[in-house]
């Protein structure tokens, strides 16, 4: 498929290394190369891999944990100021193929709210907010912060007005709970679960504390197919029976279910599963659910060759969550500087049986495998 | 869910039963009562089940094979004249619950597009029309006439042009084929897949002939949800190859799945297995589909506790299966003298676990055993 | 579906509630009645329950956090033994309808092995061991022991050996974790996210830790429809790669996705949910999951209608899930007192469309609205 | 997957083409070469794709429409005759790769159960029966023989009695219908639609009219996916209501779907659709349906490519469905000449992500993008 968004794609800037060293996620080489120099990289490897494997624009956001793993205030809140600015420079220079994502502190609410909106009014490359998971405080690192009190309402009451979707993103646990449930097990943190785990539960609290009610305007999106809460949907909504929590502030007639695709939003991020791409979009829609791949963490060319030839969609579908239902999520998208409008299956290169560039011409066939598909051309060729 | 449309609803006068007597598909009692006293009621008994069960309105059409079944070209279109002033008549008694299918002799083209044409703008309750399968000719009744010739263009330019949906619905088999198909085993014909495997394979010609390309404003409709059509388009648009076919007409950069949820619609109509449903919404999406029952033929509380009840789907496409996409496809109904409009899932008491009325005091439980739900209720009444 | 098996499906003394009081999950009636009532009951309205939705026979457990949450080693041990004690006496009052999981200390393997033995060896109605996630230890309940290292192997070995499958069950977060996630909102560790996070991480755990390698005989067993995990197998499988983690001490040719449905065994356990059902089934297979209720936390006529009504699957699979699934990981269910066998799904009144006791006339119907179909029965009748 | 058995795949001899020149079905070169030329090999290409692409065993069937093709009873005798002595003596050249398909004129039940007989017990290489839909009768060839009457049974139980299973394949229309109904539409025909919505008739005739009843040791195969009956398998049930049809010989306690799975089984030749397979599986069970590839009509590579690549399925279940379920249906394949045995995952090469010889190194990745992969590993060698 052309003309794909990817919007869970993490970028960085030597900063941001002080207080988390991505390197010590993999070894360089295991996920495709140098993870540093990828992270660094906007217009030259990056924009390469989007050429050829049909991905129009990226939204790039600051790598995880960012600003939520500085637990100096102050430090974190001039971390997002200088990452922001450098991000704008960088997508300007490149805006119809480059989106950006605010990073924020959020040790302060209205801070957050300050510099969401500067970003969203004073610069122009800027579409939405990034959050990754809790914010991290105090001396040693163990305290956490969530965003589902009433205390922090004044930043989502500014994402809201603004029109600003804040994307919430997995991140690295304190050294608390790393050393209580990892010790000696460490690739567990590391596992899917680990991530998903933590952001889950956190994307939750924001549901059932009534932050979607106070202001339906906010959009919030979750990576990795949801970070297994559609598989969980029917037990969330049953096991929050409102006779045994009468406090939860959530509307009283509304299911956590309810906001899914209205305004929780779902990524297929590091999660090339057909299975459960297919459960997502059955327990939450079709228009709920975007493409993304999650470099330089996981490869484009695997996540582009897994939703252009591996997922059998129909192609109206495909479409959507290739492209266009994010132009729906993120309307600044479809303006200046950016200016990317809607495109039909054809326009797409989508329709049949999902070929590539190049494979026009076998079309027609319904081929699997490729190299077949040549041979029989040239049969043909010779026979003719 | 509240507010459903259903669109492949029979209806008939008497006139209708010389060709054909609907009782010799059933005996009375066998699908729901007397099979030709619920075809001529309107607004009695079909009404009051509309009521009972959230459907709010219907599309009429004359029952099968209706004009199709008669061989006399003048006699055929008489019928067709005759029926669609009567519907006129009943619709207009009460148009925000019912509208009309225009019945049409397929014996001319022009006859169609001129009785078609006087339906869509001399009355207001037409929205399409309904077709039965191929044409009956010949004094024997062997003849069969497909729609699928560029002489047929003229019927096809006029529904295109009035925005008029045609409806190809399965009919009876000729005598001829009757007798050497189903001889000493007639149940065949009546088994779901007789009626299927001919409507499908005139769809299908109608698709290959090109029709649908030299009038892309042209939509048609299918019931049974796809006359088994979406199981098999994989297969269908492999075989179809233009190496082997160069001399089929439909546009050579296309497949037949392309026309499925652009140009092509499928209903649920007597069909109500999740499953098939599912592969349906996979292959030609939520987008797609349409929710309707076939009654008499068709019981429909049957119908719609399945599809309230059983079918498990996000609210989104629920309730646009259920009755929005029928407004896109049909936008005449939300003008006068219809006026419906689109509804959000809470307004289709759609959301969470899909309760139907009287239920909302248990959407928290997530009940399937109602008993035990109003059981449940009991008792914490009691206890407090 | 007659002939049920379920198997997550808890029980409780008196004496089990100085630790923890299940009472403080659910107001009295909330969920179905009083809970400790429900759960000190077997033979009554358990049974009763059991008779009238098909239910043959319950594999009874203590309920959670049971000798998990008990921080005292030799209070811990005193339980599981009394508590084994008990469950015997009850089992073999009626051992054609009841079962037993052993309960056990988890401060000691060795202990555990010898609680196990006995149980297996000296009494008659034991089939295996039901483990509350990890063990609470320390003072202050904070401290938490998981059974996944070499030190636990001795506990391990005697399960593979004594052919008792293990059943890892969710629990209460310590005091620590509560306070620090949950405070201010108590629902989410009881929004089956909480739970579920806590318990597909230990079995992650065990699993990557190469126990499942060392003793390949051993079964595992996790409720709730796999605790997330088979949405995620995909995500699980990719992260661990080994270049990333060298010293994961599983099998170096094998990915967790192969465990699932080898040694690793789901059940439905309070998650009655279609689209999970299934994607767990393709995932991980039909002969990978069983039938579940959790009950008294979980309504069992909620569950079996759930089952028997609303899965829409092949009869074959349905029984294989519903009960015979269960005789191949249980074999001692076909053996004295118990004498289980198979069922085909004529046996297990499954087949068609799968409707219930008294409804063998409706078969013919397809009817998802029995109400319509009783109707149709006595206009029959009253026609004739 | 190594070791997969394919069981729909054609083979000719010239005295087949007599009556039918399979080289009409597509000019040379359009479907992978000279397809008379591919009819007619069996151990040079085919056997090196056989190779190539992880089938172990393929059943060989004389190619359609072969003796049901011709109409005069001593003719069609003779060609099957000669075809299954000319096809043991090709299979037991090297039986471990190939077993044989009798070929059975089907003018006289007892000619057919005397052929069917030799070819069972005389012969080593024969596992069971392929019959390609209706026998053509009469001089203009528009007569049909369904073998759906007890005057059949003679030969029905003779199958059952021998332990052969029989496969019910399509063929070409009559003249008079294809006349009828592809008139200028020859396409059609050859749709995948034309040939399954004969056959299916064809098969629901012989399950309706009770033959599987009276003989239930007897099994039955159909290929393409079912043609189409998987996914109205509801509709059938509802619609053969037995108050509509008491006349129907089937068992009155019986419906249509009871016989999928026990005694009718599914193959996939022809139609590599997953999301087909996935309904398939979801109405008849993993344990019915059977790897096929229908070769030369269809690609060795592109259907392999389909099954080991693109089937996002568990491993154990991908086993049965590409092996282990052949084995249980022919259990002639596991004795000499042929002996075969059941295959665990890891035998076959499948689990985790079902890569192909050559691939083990990437397994640990889960790449869809082989390339990226080969890259990756050179990146990791040039670092280190």
């Amino acid at each position: 498929m052309y003309g794909k968004i990817a919007l869970e794609e993490c970028w960085a800037i030597p900063e941001n290394f002080e207080a988390y060293d991505p390197n010590t996620l993999a070894p360089p080489g295991v996920i495709g190369g140098n993870l540093t120099a990828n992270l660094l990289d906007v217009h030259d490897n990056r924009l390469k891999q989007m050429n050829e494997n049909g991905i129009e624009l990226m939204i790039l956001s600051l790598s995880s944990s960012g600003c939520q793993g500085v637990t100096d205030p102050t430090k974190a809140a001039a971390l997002a100021t200088l990452a922001n600015d450098r991000l704008e420079s960088e997508v300007l220079k490149n805006p119809s193929r480059f989106a950006a994502f605010a990073a924020l502190s959020m040790h302060d609410p209205q801070t957050a709210a300050d510099e969401l909106t500067r970003c969203m009014t004073t610069k122009r490359g800027f579409v939405g907010a990034m959050l990754n998971d809790f914010q991290s405080t105090g001396a040693d690192g163990n305290g956490m912060l969530f965003y589902d009190n009433p205390h922090d309402d004044p930043f989502w009451s500014t994402a809201a007005r603004l029109g600003a979707p804040v994307y919430i993103h997995p991140r690295a646990s304190t050294p608390l709970i790393h050393e209580q449930m990892w010790s000696g097990r460490p690739w567990l943190d590391f596992s899917a679960l680990g991530y998903a785990n933590r952001v889950n539960m956190h994307v939750l609290g924001i549901i059932t504390s009534g932050v979607l009610d106070r202001f339906p305007d906010l959009k919030l999106l979750m990576g990795h197919m949801g970070e297994h809460i559609p598989y969980d949907l029917y037990r969330i909504d049953h096991k929050l029976n409102r006779a045994r929590f009468p406090e939860m502030p959530m509307r009283r007639d509304r299911l956590v279910s309810d906001y899914f695709g209205t305004q929780v939003f779902l990524t297929t991020s590091g999660h090339f599963s057909t299975p459960a791409l297919e459960c997502a979009v059955k327990q939450c829609g079709a228009d709920a659910v975007m493409f993304s791949v999650d470099y330089p963490f996981e490869s484009i060319p695997n996540g582009c060759a897994w939703f252009d030839e591996h997922v059998d969609m129909n192609a109206r579908d495909k479409v959507k969550i290739g492209r266009n239902n994010c132009l729906t999520v993120f309307p600044r998208l479809t303006q200046e500087p950016h200016g990317l409008n809607m495109l039909t299956p054809a326009e797409a290169g989508v329709g049949g049986l999902g070929l590539r560039k190049g494979d026009e011409a076998e079309k027609e066939f319904g081929m699997y495998n490729k190299n077949w598909s040549q041979r029989l051309k040239k049969m043909i060729k010779e026979e003719s």
